[in-house]
């Protein structure tokens, strides 16, 4: 537990790095972004631990910090050690197997610096800060390309064995389905994150049910995700079902986390999450319909994230707070 | 906490139920098996309760226990609200809506009646005195007609917002699935019970994979689970083959629990783990291949349980030395 009234919280996307500097309220004092590097000529997690000690450097100058002893927490989007290294990061593929700590230390000088997946990191913020607060169950799902997720029980962040839990996205909900970027198939983040909306959007377009859309861009191949979303907010029936069918799979996997944790709570962030309005309310009536024995539970809440795209870097923070020197 | 020495343990099954008086150390020092009433003319509940009084006040006599302060643990198969009633019990619908602790107070006079689901029961009882002891992140799972659990992270039961957490049977591994009779489709107990076995037999049996079997019992419709485990046993491929396929849809489940939970350590037991020797190392094998970055982990254990069919009855007098007043 640091003692330290402020927290660097950096969060290591696949696009791009935010750095903030927080108050043990979670207040922001400064925020920084700066794209994130994918060059792997210079050693594992070389080129991102560059940029992030730079941010590290940055804010402390501005804020007159010691760099040594001001805590730092990353979260970066892949299987972290309970060490701090980073065993397996399918979308960063050039920082897999980084020791981080040991990196942002050299490259720093900073000599607190705690790591977490960035799921878990943002499960964390939400739950001292947003919309998780005094919630001892819930789970923080993050829609992007992927699924992420963090899983609070009995008010604990469930880390696992290794560091590794809340692997939600990586849950097989159809045996033999489709293949995922991790090697298994039929993950749930194959039907209901942006990349299942991109999938069944597709899907639908060469099947047919899209013909306003098709007509529009002039064939079924060159109709996104995007324009789904967008015609469905304009009130388009045929996208409107496409966000239908996604909502159906984003409550399968809700309802698994239902059976297995007695969650009742669900905080949606990222990228998909933006459509939140026409997905949630239909993920919600789903939901109800698909767990056992429903009527038994008060009722599900599936509410967007409080912290929006800061919500990786708050829970950094939160994490340097809570396990830096 | 209660301060007993000693207490009751129920396992309510849905043909027995099953009572132990254990001291603090788990030695069991009385033990009765009754056959579980099925009669829901009287209440619901009631004639559950009744056989479970009766077992409370001759384990008491025998023992010269004051019925009211002995406290006493029941595991029932259902969803057990965190104030006890028994809020849905697929296998047990003439107990279903029960509240046991009011039932067993008035019925027995205990004033110390503690509840909890028989799968988190026997998690509880594993860490203390069986298999899981010192892990701080395993799952039980119970292989018989369904398949049951509890789920053990940080060192504590997974009890959920309701109570209802650890129904692991109920996760859908295949969407639009199996009809389960819980209502969903697809469920992890569809394909890897006991009834996954049957179910699997009979496909095989239908298809001509099973040859052998179906020329010495006369007719496919006929070959049951147990001539595929008892064949598979002595050697007969065809048989081997059809657990092999049980084991891949048990490792298909267990992998999902790695991916939420970083679980490494799976203790099994119920009707089904009679095959472990032939089931639990093929699904060992399949897990590592289902894992994302499996080489990550240390490595999986899946052991059977080391308290047999007493570990639901132990569980719950744990849950009464724990929560009994």
């Amino acid at each position: 537990m640091s003692s330290s009234p402020v927290a660097i919280g950096l969060d290591v996307g696949g696009t791009k790095a935010l750095a903030v500097l927080v108050d043990r309220d979670g207040n922001v004092l400064h925020e920084l972004r700066t794209p994130t590097p994918h060059d792997d000529s210079v050693g594992a997690g070389v080129a991102t631990a560059t940029v992030l000690a730079g941010q590290i450097r940055e804010i402390c100058a501005a804020h007159d910090l010691d760099v040594a002893t001001t805590p730092v927490g990353v979260g970066v989007p892949g299987l972290v050690r309970r060490d701090g290294s980073l065993a397996f990061a399918p979308n960063l593929q050039s920082a897999s197997g980084a020791d981080f700590p040991a990196l942002l230390r050299e490259l720093s000088g900073s000599q607190s610096v705690s790591m977490e997946n960035d799921g878990n990191a943002a499960a964390v913020a939400e739950h001292a800060w947003g919309a998780g607060r005094g919630s001892s169950e819930f789970a923080m799902i993050t829609l992007g390309t992927g699924i992420g997720g963090g899983l609070i029980a009995n008010g604990e962040l469930i880390r696992g064995r290794n560091g590794f839990g809340g692997e939600v996205g990586h849950m097989v909900v159809q045996a033999n389905g489709i293949r995922c970027n991790c090697g298994r198939r039929g993950c749930w983040e194959r039907y209901a994150s942006g990349t299942g909306l991109g999938t069944l959007t597709t899907e639908a377009a060469r099947e047919g049910h899209l013909p306003t859309l098709v007509a529009q861009r002039g064939s079924a191949e060159v109709v996104r995700a995007e324009d789904v979303t967008a015609a469905a907010a304009q009130g388009l029936e045929e996208a409107a079902a496409v966000l239908r069918e996604v909502a159906w799979w984003l409550a399968l996997g809700l309802s698994n986390l239902v059976e297995l944790f007695d969650i009742d709570h669900f905080v949606i962030s990222g990228g998909l999450s933006n459509a939140a309005g026409q997905l949630l309310p239909v993920a919600r009536e789903e939901l109800v319909t698909m767990v056992m024995a429903a009527e038994a539970y008060a009722g599900f809440t599936l509410e967007p994230s409080q912290l929006g795209d800061r919500t990786g870097a708050l829970g950094a923070a939160l994490v340097a707070f809570q396990r830096g020197a």
